[in-house]
């Protein structure tokens, strides 16, 4: 037998890099698939009779967001159906009171490059991009901003860049520096609690160098949607009636306040394991032939894997080891350096632990071969 | 035995008339408790394998959309989680395409009343008010509008003034003013399946006379939460990155959409029934002293009652009454004409063919005796 080109085309280049990572034995990362099945669990043993929350009032949302403003350390918490809404409310706020409309932030913030400008169309506010796109912000940048900023950012871990994490003694002089000069500072906390255990602190010791700090359920925690954003009582008051205007106040948000509150309780103490399971990973990838990780020591759950070759030469590779490894890594490919490289992103959950530590070696060792058999022949 | 103080107090004046309803037998108005059972109810049934919609992707949210297009007789429609939120996107977009930032509508629209001033601190739109806030905007309101408006929105039926609707020749002649003069006209359908039975048309023909429409899935048809825009596809379009703006695009929103399906499959079938209880149950409670009902003769599904006494003269009696007949009809009560009157809405919905007839006359021929020895009295 030999396989007729019907046959060859059906078995490879028909599938999709993404097609063919859904279909592996194991994937490697996040939590589980995203379908119903995350709602059905949440909500298999709550009470029916339990009532639900009604435009932001009642025990289900009450409760939640005082649960959160516990952990966070701060006087009051309020939840919202995003992250973009809750944040463009936030920095709002602090621009009102501040009596301007610019902000600071990294020039890959999630509210400069995933949001449609919402911050400047909605709410007219400038934003200041510090320091350069692959690289944190310093403390030295914000010393340099113009003293007419109502807020500055900070996103921890900087997501875009692979999830890297300044120094925790720069953190604190940034936000001394900031409450020395009247500046307002936020934390885009999507991803608070995966860098806790890099940093040994709790949520509310990070927090508590912030004014004001919006965390994400779907992240981390792997709920279904959903973010908290914390801060003064009278700040979170003022971002109620935002919440409305925006056209976020639901009459019922349970849907993501119970999944949410769910998934947090089984999740948030497995952080550290996800760390260091992405430590692993990255130490095993980085001795990958022309792949290297950002950063190259993880310092949370999360990292960028680099190819140092073009994406239309790795994504067949890749589709391929999905296939003959039944191992997923990766389901997507970004092109970098002007197509000469390309890379993703990886982020270990709940799925990583049950892959067995061979197969991931296996699968690895496969791709390195590949990767050495296609530079030996550049 | 007789009561003592405490047996007497806890028997009636410490209960609110809002906990007195929620504790008889029989609950007149509505489908049921918003509880957490209206979600395990929906979920049921549903393959825990479908994926989730992905920031407005996927199987779940486009095959919603495509239904509700074609329902709506649309090109083109848009899952939102709020009418809110869609409603003041739909609006900037014809004000954007007419270069004109000014709307008319209703002084009791949504948008005026209920929305803490999103479209003005948002969108910086100016809301032109048509009308006087008892009566419906007719043609001739129309015709006086500013040539500069962008947009006129119709809410069908006018909710704030117990759900009045305009004959049906009304609405086609504004329609064709509108599209003459250049105006955009946008439907705010929250309760559209519920005024089809009275003009005796389908949701397509009435949406017919509309460029845009919202329609909502949490009142007639009793699920969670949810909204659909729906228009010309270069108009939903739009719509998509407003909704990003906005804090909108939810990376899962089927939760609402899911239900918002299987409520409406279930009930959409039932508003000619609704409508026909409402008309009924208006007609006994007219003939009621110091009651009237507006409208007189309901035309969908709801209507309110007007009290021609003050609210605390009538609270204590209906909270007795819910106690005495077992049966709760009101459940709040808003000040009208000063405090000389008050009145509440009631929707009729899933609960009401449960309740025996009987049961409701009798609770309404309790309370004319109740109010014929109040008048009486005065």
């Amino acid at each position: 037998m030999y396989n007729t080109p019907e046959s060859a085309s059906s078995k490879q280049p028909s599938l999709t890099l993404r097609e063919a990572f859904a279909q592996t034995e194991y994937i490697l990362p996040g939590h589980s698939d995203r379908n119903i099945n995350v709602l059905q669990q949440a909500f298999a043993d709550i009470d029916g009779d339990l009532s639900s929350d009604q435009y932001g009032r009642g025990q289900v949302i009450e409760d939640f967001q005082k649960q959160m403003a516990d952990v966070l350390g701060k006087e009051s918490a309020v939840f919202f159906p995003t992250g973009t809404m809750a944040q463009q409310i936030a920095l709002r706020i602090w621009c009102d009171r501040h009596n301007s409309a610019k902000v600071a932030y990294h020039p890959l913030c999630h509210l400069e490059i995933h949001e449609e400008d919402g911050l400047k169309e909605l709410h007219h506010i400038q934003s200041i991009l510090l320091a350069d796109q692959d690289r944190l912000i310093t403390l030295a940048d914000v010393k340099q901003m113009d003293q007419d900023i109502a807020c500055l950012l900070l996103e921890l871990p900087q997501r875009e860049i692979g999830g890297q994490l300044p120094p925790y003694s720069e953190l604190q002089a940034i936000s001394e520096y900031c409450r020395k000069q009247g500046i307002s500072i936020h934390l885009d906390g999507a991803r608070l609690f995966e860098i806790l255990p890099y940093y040994q602190k709790t949520a509310a010791e990070v927090c508590a160098l912030f004014d004001s700090v919006y965390i994400s359920f779907y992240k981390g925690i792997g709920g279904i949607a959903g973010a908290i954003l914390a801060g003064p009582s009278d700040f979170t008051a003022e971002s109620k009636v935002w919440k409305r205007r925006h056209g976020g106040d639901l009459i019922s948000l349970y849907p993501y306040i119970l999944s949410s509150k769910y998934y947090y309780e089984q999740r948030v103490g497995n952080m550290e394991q996800y760390y260091k399971e992405a430590v692993q990973l990255a130490q095993w990838m980085n001795k990958c032939t022309a792949i290297h990780t950002l950063p190259e020591v993880p310092v949370s759950n999360m990292f960028h894997i680099h190819f140092e070759l073009p994406k239309e030469q790795i994504e067949p590779i890749l589709i391929e080891m999905c296939q003959a490894t039944g191992v997923g890594i990766v389901q997507y490919l970004t092109d970098k350096k002007e197509g000469a490289h390309c890379s993703t992103e990886l982020v270990i959950g709940a799925r990583y632990e049950h892959v067995p530590q061979d197969r991931i070696q296996k699968a690895l060792a496969w791709l390195d071969q590949r990767l050495k058999e296609v530079t030996a022949n550049q």
